[in-house]
């Protein structure tokens, strides 16, 4: 880019004028934010459209890969991992256009969408029929489903639920050229053909455009409770923990709290528990009325090696209760103005040591350890805050966050549960040379060009 | 093959012989059961090897290609739809000689396993610890859990569980020429790279051979209850189940029987149910022993509209009514020694449409449909009797089971909720041509010279 800086030729800026009017942006202001996402880097951008139907996304697609214009397809821009920022000029293209629902079926237990529909607009939608969509990302209420099943997201219920995968039933999606897959549908059950909705699921956008989904939904469960409990030291908690599994409880989610974490939160506001309290866990069960006590009941019984514990049923008081946890993230900021994050999972039984050694490995460079997350899934969010600023402080951050990722992958565990590789992980530590080009060459077939979300995911 | 019969040549069948010693067959007698499986077609077999190791079926698969000779993967033979039945004339790959369970934790909540491992046996030593494996294909006595997974199959308790493409956290598997692709693991969460893995679920044996799977499992629920309930029409018994669903019930198991079904199970045994019973529901729920028998009255209080019901908790007394669900396939042979069947799925809310059309067309070709399944899933069991020595009726058993394939298309359903399309269903009425050939270009990625399975799934 040294020389000419990219640009559209003034044909592919009236193509994309016309087949967008309004819902398309050239400039520099307005294109802004679509050089971004939640990792905060940036990338560069021509334009943003923002298709209406699919037969526009179809035309795009054509002219794409005739053109051999990169296409960077985007929901609300959450990615931690930079999946939203474009690594080559080209054209954003903002799903949220395209954020009907079709149908909410209680005969079917299944909902017909668009990919831009807000996640927890979705999740309300269904309730008020009755209906549960149990995928339930920790930001579900900034994110798309759309954005969600190209990351597979996962968030707090999936210890019980599994995660968005296990909801895709279907969808329809464009190729780059232009061609529209229908796979998968209302059905429940359908093992006819090749399951290529399923590698969809998150693809990072890297396959085709979705424009239609296909959500199994579940009967809502009627009632709701969690449970905030505290333990002497991270080691206590997770043995409790263990426990509970152990006594055939399967919660619906189990968050887990490290002593850094009790330490934020308690700098930032008023915390409940009493000092000698260092690691917390986060219990929710849920069930029908008359069950949910019992299943209370019996959760509390395993939590006898607990200092500390504050209950809440129903969601007005559990939602104080999750509010602590939902504080998490903005309050780390008292570490450092700038921030460094890792997802890692591992499998469960390795959690304990797996945090203890991501605690030292951060004292061992001058960090302090940020780590909280999915204990139920082995899904650790394990970030460290910095001041950029500071060279020292930031190089020493960046090499504690390699070493992070490093031994996650020592405990036999990937280098992210959830937010993918977007443009930021070197997935070649995990993946092996075979498994990778296998997955490339599958991402050849239906991106021969590489027009499609070039440098991200794999 | 009318000029020369196909046979290995001297050289191959040195080959084999020197790989697998005595586990490898040639004469006729003893591959007589490996050119069949349950649906008892037929067809041609010139070897069968049954390997112990990865590394013998990696050398294997080097050689095949090399020589171009297809190789056909078999777990038990259980496949209705010829999913083990050999298409070409090449070799049976048993993988019933890999059996080996390498390890259940209840700590990761991960079992790890090769993949002829029969499925009860596995759900049994998963119960031994604890441990829960929820994949409950009705034929899981006699299956592996390998063929369960090439299959992706469902089985009773899928309403609440999901099927087995939910319970696949990784595999290991050998491709055409050799490579081994080693994807997935030990986490259950990991959204790095493009998930290869969940396409091999369910693929029918088209893309590689797997050699090891990482399962995941869940706590084991304490308890559980079963109901079943008569009423005097289908209509009657499917506007119940809607009841159970919209009261927020999520039952782990629902089947239907429909009025043929209750006529074959009086007429080969006794049955408790009065003659006014003319459809059965079936419901299992699963839970703490403390919630159980709560879950188990919030059900009885939805089927005021029963004539009928008979009830059981615990394993024993349970089995007591689940022997007539088991009994029904058997038990249809008293209306003809020869069976078509299908196992359609549509959306849960067509099921009583469908149903009712199923029968009606059965009848138009002057037979009787033997109706019954998962109800929870919308999925069917549709099988229709005859005598294939009467050629009239013959025909009219084929007119009519192609007829309900495309009825059950018409409610926007699929030609097989389980079984798979194996080398029987005509896939190309439901797939889409676009999207078949999306499905065949990724095959030939994954076995370019077309040696693998041969004329099965897509």
């Amino acid at each position: 880019m040294n020389a000419a800086k990219p640009a559209l030729t003034p044909e592919q800026r009236s193509f994309l004028e016309a087949l967008f009017k309004d819902d398309a942006a050239f400039e520099e202001d307005a294109l802004r934010v679509y050089a971004s996402d939640a990792s905060l880097r940036r990338g560069p951008v021509l334009a943003m459209v923002r298709p209406r139907t699919v037969e526009q996304v179809r035309e795009l697609m054509r002219w794409a890969e005739v053109e051999r214009i990169p296409i960077h397809p985007r929901g609300r821009g959450t990615s931690l991992s930079g999946g939203c920022v474009p690594t080559r000029a080209g054209v954003v293209v903002s799903m949220l256009g395209m954020d009907r629902i079709f149908d909410i079926s209680s005969e079917d237990f299944v909902a017909v969408i668009e990919p831009g529909v807000n996640t927890l607009a979705f999740q309300q939608a269904c309730e008020q029929k009755g209906l549960f969509y149990p995928p339930d990302p920790a930001s579900g209420k900034a994110t798309s489903v759309g954005g969600n099943v190209m990351t597979c997201a996962g968030g707090l219920r999936a210890v019980k639920y599994g995660v968005t995968r296990d909801y895709v039933l279907g969808m329809e999606a464009v190729l780059p050229g232009g061609k529209l897959l229908k796979l998968g549908g209302r059905t429940h059950k359908d093992v006819i053909g090749l399951d290529i909705s399923r590698m969809f699921v998150g693809s990072e956008g890297t396959l085709g455009i979705v424009t239609k989904l296909y959500l199994k939904l579940l009967p809502k469960p009627e009632s709701s409770a969690s449970v905030l409990v505290g333990y002497p030291s991270l080691d206590a908690a997770l043995s409790s923990m263990s426990k509970v599994f152990a006594a055939g409880i399967l919660p619906c989610a189990v968050e887990f709290m490290n002593e850094t974490v009790l330490e934020i939160l308690s700098r930032t506001g008023d915390v409940p528990w009493p000092d000698t309290v260092k690691s917390l866990l986060l219990f929710q069960v849920d069930g029908s009325r008359e069950t949910v006590p019992l299943e209370n009941a019996r959760l509390a019984a395993q939590l006898d090696d607990a200092l500390w514990s504050m209950r809440g049923v129903g969601k007005e008081e559990e939602d104080r209760l999750w509010a602590f946890r939902r504080r998490v993230s903005s309050s780390s900021y008292v570490l450092g103005p700038d921030r460094i994050g890792g997802d890692m999972a591992v499998p469960r039984g390795s959690l304990l040591k797996a945090v203890r050694r991501f605690e030292a490995i951060a004292a061992s460079h001058g960090k302090r350890l940020i780590g909280f997350g999915h204990a139920g899934d082995g899904n650790i969010h394990a970030n460290l805050h910095y001041d950029a600023s500071d060279p020292d402080d930031a190089r020493r951050t960046a090499a504690a966050h390699h070493a992070l990722d490093d031994a996650a992958l020592e405990f036999g565990g990937s280098l992210s549960g959830e937010h993918g590789g977007g443009c930021l992980k070197d997935v070649g530590k995990q993946l092996g040379a075979d498994e990778l080009e296998a997955m490339r060459a599958v991402r050849r077939l239906f991106d021969p060009q590489g027009i499609l979300n070039p440098g991200k995911g794999y």
